[in-house]
This record gives structure tokens, C-alpha cells and sequence, in this order.
């Protein structure tokens, strides 16, 4: 409901968030405003709240991305929407200009906004966004699970760059909340997958979702990944952990023409085996963000259950709570928090 | 001619180089002799001679894979081929059983014998290899030019897997004889080329082939591709010169979704740019040897005069000076060498 004033969580610099009343934004013409149901809490929300972004997000900044939420209202010349539809957002903004954009690859526009970074994000009540960016539900999909098209999209954007075909097997490095929707998108796809996971809880979700788990300080992996196929090695490995000793790792799991995909974000420059590359003709492809088509499919995994909701999201949390979310997710145990921000009752 | 006896260049460990009267091997069911016309020195054969193979090469070795010659004598069982005709080979033996065979990647076979390094190769008058390995030259194309089909297979290879298309901007790092030969495949392919060489000489040698060269120690080059390319950057780069900072350099240069090719072999770990990777959709495509397509495509790129082989061809030398003519390679100045094996006169 509407009453003329809404709340909003702010990143405020130094390590700080605070919920404070907010006044909602009457779309202009082309925008519509939407009651947020829930956002999701994703590792670049983490980042930025550890300063890390700070050369991105403009303070006091309202951040999050993962969302989803009923239309309040309708901008001038909004066409194809209506009041009480439920939806998603993909939160990029693209110039329609760039190189990038002239071929298409819009989703790596030179100068994209990323909504919810580089500008105002959905951890409030009431946001008003470009209508362009509306991606609408299916009405008998719970819009707590809406709140995870966004991180899905990009599970559906990694698997479908990995060209990851059924009865390939692929290895997942790292079980956080990307990991472990990339190792479902993947068996969804009727590949099969192992997560290898330091962490003794996450690697016990992820068993938890049927997945097939290793501890790759306890043994052999490339030995492992060897015998479970024939000696041929992986078709694909997913690096979602970020560490040097995991893309090590990825390329000596993985079989004649393997591809290496890169989803987890090194900052440093990582030494990389060369002659492996060559000498199986790896392929290594980068990844980023997703686009439209992602999402569609995202959708389809969600609402038939192939990503398992319930079992990703591990509390929802009032958005007054919205520090106290952030440390439990920075302590670890959790996999998806969501903040109810209460705008679609 | 053949009287009984031919003469053989042998690796004999520690840097040496023999020329010896050797006796012809007649052919096995199965098997065909050639009469070697030409035999190219390859880089591989300079690491050979450098000790750098030994753990592959058993000595005494005849080495050489880059030939050209007449079929002098059949072994039983074989056909589709007559004494006279000529011929090169695409050296590369393979199991057919491991993973890679399985699903067709016979030429990153597990167990590749690859013929000239890790058994007996083309640097002698008279060869018996397996017909299997044969490649039937057309009649118009001359010996010496056929010597060059096996490197310029190479390029084609790594130009096919860099999925380069025309009116593409390639840029090839490295202006040694596999560098040329990539970048006249690619500019016959219909693609912009700019070739790095920080050597003057082969940046010289590179210009007289009709390419644009670039010194990068004298250029910001990662700013001229942008201006070359309206901002966008290169769509491929062609990494051969096996340096750290090349690999730098390539991230740099790439579009978004550009493709690195990795076709120097980096015999040691490098640092890559895994942010630029991510942040562009780069993809890093592993390349090896060649498949049997390349080798009909080089034919005709060689034939047609795409590979300008005399250009490329520096000097043709007797058996008998294989010595100095590895010497000669080592010292710089030359691009490909030719050994006039003697075998088809």
C-alpha cells in the first residue's frame, strides 16, 4: 500500500547502511513505479557495502538489484503494463550507442548502468525505474521466488556461454548462491555436476540439493574428475570461487577442447596455464551479467522448480533489518537473504 | 634418384647436428616411401636441437615434419596412390581409442605420435611413413612451396578456431614465420590485420609481405586499435610471441567478445587479466596443430598465392649444411629455410 511515504535502505560510505522514510518518485514519462515485494542480497551488494565500489556508487546510495514487486503506477506513454502486474527488473541501462551496443552486445555496453550500483536500486518500498527494463511474471510464480530471476539469469547467461550440452559433465568450483544456481541450471540441463567446495556447510546445502559435492582439500580431484569420466576429464568447469588456486585447478580438470568458464570477479591478474590451454585446446570465456533471453529462461527454471527456491532462500528479513541481514551473510551460513520491503502487501 | 643408399640429418643430443649415408626403409603393408624434396626447419625442430625436447626425442633422431616429395615405392595394401606422385604429410599418428579420439579430436589424441618429434621425421632423402599420414599436392603446385603447406595448415587451423570473419580487425603479436603465415591467412580471409613485432628486421620482413606493422615498444597500440576500430578494439588477437607481456597486451586490445588465440606455447604459468576477461566477454581459444580441412584449405591458399612463398621461403640450403642452416635460424634474419633433402629430383 501507498500512503504517501515509503522506507528505503541507504549505503552510506564507510561500511554503513540506515533505513530511513523515503519519498516515492512519480514515474516520469516512459518509467513506471513499482512496490517492491523483496530484494534479494547479492555479493556485489557486499562489495559495495565494504567500499569496494566506491568509485561506482554515488553516497547516499539506495542499492540492490535482485527484486521483485507488483507495478504501482504508470509513466506517460507506458504501453504493454498495467497496475498490479507483477514483475521483475534486468537492471541494465544501456547507451544504444557504443560499439558494444551497434553489434548487439548490449548487456556490455561501454557505458552501462548497472541499476542499483551506478544508480538507485530496489531495497525500498516504492522504485521508479525505465519501463524498458520491466521484466513481467508469470502470475503463479510467488514473488519470493521471483527474487531470484536476477541471480538465475545470470546462472542460465554462464551455463549457455559454457555451450554445456546433456550428458556432458561439468564442475562447479565454489557452492555460494551463484555456484549453486549455476550446478542447478546445469543439471537442469541434463549435464552431470560436481561442486567442489572448501566449506564444509556449504558444501552440506549443497548435498542438501542433490548435488554431488567434494572437498577439493581432501582429495584428488583431477584424479576423481579422471575416473567418474572415462579418463576424458570435464566438458566444462564454472570458476565461481575467486581464488588462484582454483583456476589452476579448472584447467587441469578439464578434457580436450573443455571450456573454462569465468564467472567469479578477479580483481588481481591470475596466473593461468598456457600450455594446458594449448596443449588440449581449452577454451577459457568470459562471462557478464546476462541478457533478455536469460531471463525467459530463468523464469521457466524457477517457476517449474528446477531451481530450488525455498531451499536457496534461507530467511527473509524485514528491510528495517537490513544491516543485520548483511551480517549474517558476511558471517556465512546463509545462502539468499531476502529483505521484505513491503511495498506489495 | 634412388641407388640403394640416401643421406639422413640426425639430432644426436646436446646440441648436435650429423649428416650420414642412411639406407632407405622399405615400405611395411601399409606404408609408402617418399623421396623427400624439401624439408622446412620448423621452430619445434630449433627446441629439438636446443635440448628442450629430449624427454620427447630419442636420439639419434631424424627430425623434420614440414616436407614435400614424390611417393617412390608402396607398401603392400595400399591405394589410392601411385609412384610419382607428389605429396606432403600431415604428421600426426593418433590412437583412435583414448577420449579425444572417441569424440573425434584425433589430432589432440592422448597418445599423438606426432611424426618428426616423437618418431622419425623428413630431414633425409628417403622417408617411409604410414599412407594414412599422406597428403596428395596438386600437380601445378611447386615442391618448394609445398614444404610450406604444413605451417601454413597451422595458421589456417587457428584462424578457423578464432572464428575470424570478413571485415573483422585481427591483430597478429609476433611477426615469426607462423605470425606471417596467420596474418596473410587472415587478410586472404578478409579481415584488417595489424601485425606487432617489436624486431625491426621482421617488422621489415612483415611490410614487404603488404601488412600493416606496428613496433609496440614505440606505440600506445592498445589507443591506435581503438582508433583503428571506432573505440571497439580488435575482434581477434593472435598471441605468437610466447611473451608475458604480450599476453597483457592482448586483453587490452580486445573488443568486447573479442578472442584471444593462444598460439605460442607459454612453457610457463602467465598472469592473465581475468577482470578484463570477465568485464569484456573475452573468450581465450586454445590452438593444436591442424586437422585434415586445414591442410586441403593451406593447399589452396598456397597454390592460389594468398601465402606468398617465395617471400617467405629465404633460402634453400643442401641436406648437408642442415647445421648451418639451423644456425643461420638462430641467428636471426631468416623466415622459413628450406632443406633440399635431395630425394626428388
Amino acid at each position: 500500500m501507498f500512503h504517501g511515504m515509503t522506507r528505503a535502505a541507504r549505503y552510506l560510505g564507510a561500511r554503513t547502511l540506515a533505513v530511513a522514510e523515503a519519498r516515492p518518485v512519480p514515474p516520469a514519462p516512459g518509467q513506471v513505479r513499482i512496490d517492491v515485494a523483496y530484494t534479494g542480497i547479492c555479493g556485489t551488494d557486499l562489495h559495495i557495502l565494504h567500499g569496494a565500489m566506491d568509485h561506482r556508487v554515488r553516497v547516499p546510495a539506495v542499492i540492490g538489484h535482485e527484486m521483485s514487486g507488483r507495478i504501482a503506477e504508470l509513466g506517460e506513454g507506458v504501453r504493454g503494463h498495467a497496475v498490479g502486474d507483477p514483475v521483475t527488473v534486468m537492471p541494465l541501462d544501456w547507451c544504444g550507442q557504443c560499439p558494444a551496443c551497434r553489434v548487439g552486445h548490449t548487456h556490455i555496453c561501454h557505458r552501462l548502468n548497472f541499476i542499483g550500483v551506478d544508480s538507485t536500486g530496489s531495497m525500498q518500498g516504492s522504485w521508479t525505474v525505465p519501463a524498458t527494463i520491466l521484466v513481467p511474471l508469470p502470475a503463479d510464480l510467488a514473488l519470493e521466488h521471483a527474487a531470484l530471476i536476477e541471480p538465475t539469469a545470470v546462472a542460465v547467461h554462464d551455463v549457455r556461454r559454457s555451450r554445456l550440452a546433456a550428458g556432458e559433465h561439468a564442475v562447479v568450483i565454489g557452492a555460494g548462491p551463484v555456484g549453486l544456481l549455476i550446478a542447478t541450471v546445469a543439471r537442469a540441463r541434463g549435464a552431470a555436476v560436481t561442486v567442489l567446495e572448501l566449506d564444509a556447510h556449504r558444501r552440506a546445502v549443497a548435498a542438501g540439493l542433490g548435488l554431488t559435492t567434494v572437498d577439493p582439500a581432501a582429495v584428488d580431484v583431477a584424479r576423481q574428475v579422471r575416473e567418474q569420466t572415462g579418463d576424458a576429464g570435464a566438458d566444462v568447469v564454472f570458476e565461481v570461487s575467486g581464488s588462484a588456486a582454483a583456476v589452476r585447478t579448472a584447467t587441469d580438470l578439464l578434457a580436450v577442447r573443455g571450456r573454462l568458464v569465468m564467472v567469479a570477479i578477479h580483481s588481481r591478474p591470475r596466473e593461468v596455464d598456457l600450455h594446458r590451454v594449448f596443449w588440449r585446446e581449452l577454451e577459457m570465456i568470459g562471462v557478464r551479467v546476462y541478457q533478455r533471453d536469460d531471463y525467459e529462461e530463468a523464469i521457466r527454471l524457477v517457476r517449474d522448480g528446477h531451481v530450488p527456491s525455498d531451499r536457496l532462500i534461507s530467511r527473509i528479513v524485514a528491510l528495517d533489518d537490513v544491516a543485520e541481514a548483511f551480517e549474517a551473510l558476511e558471517a556465512g551460513g546463509d545462502v539468499k537473504i531476502l529483505l521484505d520491503c513491503g511495498g506489495a502487501r
